[in-house]
C-alpha cells in the first residue's frame, strides 16, 4: 500500500466515506476513482439511473455524519485477482482497476470500515471516526473516466476535510473570500475588463478603469527598468512561420498557436506566441562587441497563445497577453550576476505590491526522455549550474520539478500566492544557451572572436492580464492609492453643495489626480454605501460647515473618518501615499 | 483640348520635349502618356531594344536643350481617325489613345512645335522657347501601360520645371535636402527602426532610440487627451470574422486585410485593420444613457492592414501600426461642438511640433457610383453637413475629394507637408452614422427612449509609424529637446576627466534626463563631430578648467558654444526647455 502524507490519508479516507454515503444513499450508482487533492477530495460515480446536483450535498453529507461513528478502523486484506473480480463484480470501474494493479504486479488490497468493502491501494486514518470528523462537500461536476473524452461521463463531487474544526472553518472562510474576491467577479463590478463573443474567448477587452490600473503598473516597470538599465523595443505581433522554424517553436509549438496566415506569394505569418525571436531580430540588427553586454531589451509584447477552450480562466489564462518581457544578452562571465539581479527585481516589484508568499519553481528537463528538449547534455548542465549559483545568492525558496523545463533550456517559475491562498506561476526566467546559436547571434570579444551571447529571459510581472488579474484578488479590488482606478470621490451633502464640489473637483485633476463628483440626488448614505461598494480609497464630504470652514471632511477606506482636512492637507497626504505606493 | 492650369501648362510642355529628345536619340522608341504631375511631369516610353538608365538623363538633357530653341511654338491641328491612324501608324500607343478619344466623341488634335507632331488633347505654353528653359531630368523607372501589370512594362522618366531658374534652384535644394532628411535614411544612421525579412516586410522593429521618441509622443497624446475627457482602453489585435462581418469590413475589404486564420471549431479569426469594431464592444458592454454622453474611448491601438508590397515605403507606408486612435459616441446635438474640439486638438498637436503647413481634405462619396457606400441618401447628406458646419468654425484651408469618402461615411483628411516639401495624409476623421446602427449601439435618452449614438472616428496623430516618419523628415533628425532619444552627451576632454564625466552622468540620470557619456579614446574634435552627426541637442565638455570651476562647457546643437554654467544652470534650462516642449 501507498504512503501518503497525514493531511492527503485524512482527505483520501473522506473520500471512502463519500462513496460509502452515495452508494447508501442511490442504489445502483458506482464509485470509482476518490484520490485526495490539494486542499482536499474528490470522489468520482456512475451515478447509474440517478442525478445530483449541487442541492444534494446536504443531504449526502447528513448520511455521511449518520455512516461515520460507525468506522472504528480501515482494516486490510490482501486479496487474489480472482477474489477481487468476484467482489466487485458489480462495479465495472473496480474490476477495470484490479486488473491494471494486478498487471502492475501491485499487491490488490480491500479495505472494509464499517460494513463497507472497497478496492484501494492507499492506506488510511487510523481512527476514523475520531479523525474524519472535520469535512464538507463542496462542488458537483462532470468528468470523463480516465479524463478521457472517449469514455463515459461520471459525476464527480468535491469536499475538503482537516484535523480540526478550526482549520476546516478558516478554510471556509478563504474559500468564501476567494468567491467574493474572485477576479472575474470584482472585474465586472468594479468595470475593469470584460470580453465579448465577437471578439473571441480569452481576449480581453480593457475598460476605461481596468486600463487605468494596467497603465500605472507599465508606467512603474518602464521606469523602473530604465532605472535597472534595461532598454525599451517594440516589435509587431506577427512573423514569418520562417521565423518561429528558426526558433524552433515550429512545428512543436504549433498547436499552442493560433493558425497560420497563408497569403499569396507563398508569404505565410503568424501571431507571435512569444517576443524572443523579435527581440533576437533587434540585436542582430547591428553588429555588437562585448561593450555593448549586457545589453538589456525590454517590451511589454502582446503575444497570442490558442488556450484550449476549456482551459480559459478568467484574465488569469487567456490567449492573448502582454507580457512584462525582456531579453538580457550578456557574456557567460555577466549570466550569474544578471540572473541575480532579476531576482532581486523581482523582490523589489513583489515586495511593493505587499506580495509575501512566493517561492521558485525550478524546472529542469526530464533526463529520461531527451527527445523533447534540444541541445547537447554540457548545455544542459551548465544552464543549470548557473542556475543554481545564482539562486543562492537571493534568500527565496526553491522546489525542484523535473521535466518542465522549455524546449531549449531550464527555468525557474515564480510561483505567487494570492491573499485568498491561490496559487499562480506568475514570472518565467531561463537562462538560454541554445537561441543564440540558433539564430547564429554573435557579439566580438575582447580578443577580437566571435563568440555567441548567452540570454536570459525574464518576466517578473508576468502578462498584465494574469498579473493584475492576481492584483485584483490579492487587494479584494481594494487597491493602493497609486493603483486605484478611482482615487477620491467627491460627495456633496445636497443640491447646493454641488458648485462647490464641482470647483474642487477641477482643481484635484488639475493635480492629475483621479477623482470624481457624486453629483446625484442620492442620500449621503446612499453615497457612501457606493463609495464602498467601489472600494474608492478617499472621499470627501462637502456640506455647510466644510465649506464654512474652508474644508473637506475626510473619510479613508475601511477606516473611521480622518475628520476635516484643508485640501492642501488632504492633497499632500495623498500625493505622499501615492509617490511611495503606500498599501493601506 | 482640355485646358491645365499655367504650371501644368509648362510641365506637360516639357513632356513634349523630352518626347522629342529621346525620339531623336533613341530610334524606334516610342512615346506613349506625358502628364504634368505634383511638382513636375514624367513621359512614358517604349524603349524597343534600347535600355537607359538614370546614366543617361544627362545626355537626354542635352538634346533637349539642343532642340528647344527651335520651338517657337505649338501648332495645332484637328484630325480624323483615319488620318490620325495613319500619321502614328508606327506607335501603337498613339493609335490606341486616338481609337479611345475618338470613342469619347472628343476631337484629335495633332500639334506640331518644330519638327515633331504628336497626338495630344490638352493645350500647351505660347512661347516653348522662352518659357521652358528652366527644366532637369531627375529619374527613371518602370511602370506597366495603363499602370496595368497585365500590360508591358514602358520606361518612365520623370522631370520637373518651373517658370524661372530661382525656382527652379529651390525646388532642387529641396529635393537635396529631402534626401538628406529622408527618414529611411536618417532612421537607420540615428537607429530609430529597422525592419526583418525574417518578421515580414513593413513591419516596424522600434529600436531603443526610437522608442523613445515613440513613447514620448504616446505619453503626451495620453496626458493631453486624459485633459481633452478621453478615457483609454485596450482591445485585441485581432477578432473573429463575424466581427467584420457585422461592421461591413468582410468580404468588401478583405484584399487590405491579412489572411483570415482558419483553425478548429469553425472558429474563424483575423488582425484587425481599425480599432473601431473592438470600440464599438465595449461601447456596447454596458447599458449606456444620455448622461454617458459624450463618451470618448482612445486607444493606442495596433492595426494590420496587408498593403501590397510595391507599395510599402519606409514607416510612412506600413503594414503594421499603432494609430493615435479614438473614437467619440455622442448624440446628434453634441456632434457639431465635438467634432470643432477635434479639429482644435489637431491644431493644438500640430503647433507644439511646429507643423503650420496642413489643409484639410474633405472626401464626399461619387454620387455617380452609389454602388460603392452604405447608408441612404439622408444619411450622407446629413454626415456631410454636420461636418460642413463644424468646419466652418475653425480656420483651416480645405478642399473637396469627389470618390474618396469611406464605404459608411464622409472624411475629412488632414494634409500636413513636411519642412522639406514632402506631404503626407496623416489624420482621418469621419461623422459616422452608420456604424452605430450596424452594431446596434444605443443610449436611453432623455425621454426614456433608445436611440443610436452618433460616432466621430479620429486620429490627430495619425499612426506612431507615419508620424514619427513624418517628424524624422520634419525635423531633419534633429528633434526638440522633449523628444531627442539622447538629451545630452558629456564629453571629457582627456582620460583623466573620464571619472568627473561618470559622476555628472549619473547626477543628470538622476533627474531623468537621457544623458550619455562619450569615454571613448577619441580626440575632442571627433567626439564633437560624432555628436554632430548624431544631431545631440547638447553637448557638455568637461576638462581641467571646467572642473576646477566646478562648471561645464554648454554646446547647444548647430550653435555657437553657451559658455561655462553650473550643473544646477544648465539642469534649470534645459528641464524647462523640455517642460515646455521647445522647438530650437
Amino acid at each position: 500500500m501507498k504512503q501518503i502524507d497525514k493531511l492527503d490519508l485524512l482527505r483520501h479516507s473522506c473520500a471512502h466515506l463519500l462513496a460509502k454515503a452515495v452508494l447508501t444513499l442511490y442504489p445502483g450508482a458506482h464509485n470509482a476513482i476518490g484520490p485526495a487533492i490539494h486542499n482536499g477530495f474528490y470522489q468520482d460515480f456512475d451515478m447509474g439511473k440517478h442525478k445530483i446536483s449541487e442541492a444534494d450535498l446536504p443531504k449526502i453529507e447528513a448520511k455521511m455524519r449518520e455512516i461515520l461513528p460507525k468506522w472504528k478502523k480501515f482494516t486490510y486484506k490482501e486479496v487474489t485477482l480472482t477474489e477481487a473480480k468476484k467482489l466487485f463484480k458489480l462495479n465495472p470501474y473496480k474490476v477495470e482497476m484490479a486488473i491494471q494493479f494486478a498487471g502492475e504486479n501491485k499487491k490488490l488490497t480491500t479495505n472494509n470500515p464499517g460494513d463497507f468493502l472497497d478496492l484501494c491501494k492507499m492506506t488510511h486514518v487510523s481512527n476514523p471516526s475520531e479523525e474524519m470528523r472535520h469535512f464538507k462537500l463542496l462542488s458537483v461536476a462532470g468528468a470523463y473516466w480516465h479524463g478521457d473524452a472517449k469514455n463515459q461521463m461520471l459525476t464527480r463531487i468535491y469536499g475538503t476535510a482537516w484535523p480540526n474544526q478550526k482549520d476546516l472553518n478558516e478554510y471556509l472562510a478563504k474559500l468564501e473570500l476567494a468567491k467574493k474576491n474572485d477576479h472575474r467577479k470584482l472585474g465586472k463590478l468594479l468595470e475593469l475588463f470584460t470580453v465579448s463573443d465577437q471578439v473571441g474567448q480569452g481576449l480581453i477587452l480593457w475598460l476605461p478603469k481596468g486600463n487605468l490600473i494596467k497603465e500605472e503598473v507599465e508606467n512603474w516597470a518602464k521606469q523602473t527598468e530604465k532605472d535597472w538599465g534595461y532598454q525599451r523595443v517594440t516589435t509587431p505581433n506577427i512573423g514569418k512561420t520562417s521565423l518561429y522554424k528558426t526558433s524552433g517553436h515550429l512545428p512543436y509549438y504549433k498547436n499552442d498557436m493560433y493558425p497560420i496566415m497563408k497569403g499569396g506569394k507563398n508569404e505565410e505569418y503568424i501571431l507571435k506566441p512569444m517576443n524572443c525571436p523579435h527581440h533576437h531580430q533587434i540585436y542582430a540588427a547591428k553588429k555588437r562587441s562585448y561593450k555593448d553586454l549586457p545589453l538589456r531589451l525590454a517590451e511589454y509584447g502582446t503575444c497570442y497563445r490558442y488556450e484550449a477552450s476549456g482551459e480559459l480562466f478568467g484574465m488569469m489564462r487567456v490567449r492573448g497577453f502582454s507580457q512584462n518581457d525582456a531579453h538580457i544578452y550578456c557574456t557567460e562571465e555577466q549570466t550569474v550576476k544578471e540572473f541575480v539581479d532579476v531576482m532581486k527585481l523581482h523582490q523589489y516589484y513583489y515586495k511593493t505590491l505587499g506580495i509575501n508568499k512566493y517561492h521558485l519553481e525550478l524546472a529542469l528537463r526530464d533526463p529520461k526522455d531527451k527527445s523533447k528538449y534540444h541541445g547537447n547534455e554540457a548545455m544542459w548542465q551548465k544552464a543549470e549550474g548557473l542556475m543554481r549559483l545564482a539562486v543562492k545568492q537571493v534568500d527565496i525558496p526553491m522546489v525542484t520539478q523535473i521535466g518542465n523545463a522549455a524546449f531549449y533550456g531550464p527555468k525557474i517559475d515564480f510561483i505567487v500566492e494570492s491573499s485568498i491562498g491561490r496559487e499562480f506561476a506568475i514570472s518565467t526566467n531561463q537562462i538560454d544557451l541554445f537561441m543564440g546559436t540558433r539564430f547564429e547571434l554573435k557579439y566580438t570579444d575582447t580578443d577580437g572572436k566571435n563568440k555567441t551571447p548567452v540570454i536570459i529571459h525574464r518576466a517578473p510581472l508576468g502578462s498584465h492580464e494574469r498579473f493584475i488579474g492576481f492584483l485584483i484578488e490579492h487587494f479584494g479590488g481594494a487597491f493602493p492609492l497609486w493603483l486605484a482606478p478611482v482615487q477620491t470621490i467627491i460627495v456633496p451633502i445636497s443640491e447646493k453643495h454641488v458648485l462647490f464640489g464641482r470647483k474642487l473637483l477641477k482643481e484635484l485633476k488639475l493635480l492629475n489626480l483621479r477623482v470624481e463628483l457624486d453629483d446625484r440626488s442620492e442620500s449621503l448614505g446612499a453615497k457612501i454605501r457606493d463609495a464602498a461598494t467601489q472600494k474608492i480609497p478617499y472621499l470627501l464630504i462637502l456640506g455647510d460647515k466644510e465649506i464654512a470652514a474652508g474644508k473637506v471632511a475626510v473619510r479613508q477606506r475601511g477606516k473611521k473618518d480622518l475628520g476635516l482636512m484643508t485640501i492642501t492637507q488632504f492633497t499632500d497626504k495623498i500625493q505622499e501615499e501615492i509617490q511611495e505606493k503606500k498599501i493601506q
